[in-house]
């Protein structure tokens, strides 16, 4: 099952990556964009026999490896497979 | 207007970190994930008039700095605010 995992930073926490490709984007004209916050964005395919149970592991292994849950907040989308 | 920008690598290019978190995966017993890539998902907000304007603006930004677009796909998001 094909699984999107969005990492975002929480609110509050600084993004000092953000912030650099603010600047960047307003060093070349882009002074409309504002607030840039970067993330990941991990994809992936679980094996699991049904939706919920993909979910879970999905939340497993964003608790386990894939986001640092002090500073992050992670989203798991499940794509339908109809 | 809040915009959402996800950039991936397009299919057939290599993604050694996507290899590595993998292996990494694996190696903590979750044997049932595969195919993992890695993206990044830029949120921002653009001060535009319109969505159209927005889409636009956004499209500008990732072909000027945000993807790299020889070797990456972007996806541009549009939050609807009503």
């Amino acid at each position: 099952m094909k699984v999107t995992i969005n990492i975002s930073l929480k609110e509050g926490v600084l993004d000092p990556e953000g912030r650099a490709v603010e600047t960047a984007l307003g060093n070349l004209g882009f002074t409309d964009a504002a607030n840039v916050r970067i993330g990941r964005q991990i994809s992936l395919d679980i094996d699991a026999e049904d939706a919920s149970r993909a979910q879970h592991r999905a939340a497993r292994m964003c608790e386990s490896l894939l986001a640092n849950t002090v500073i992050e907040d992670y989203e798991i989308e499940l794509a339908d497979e109809e």
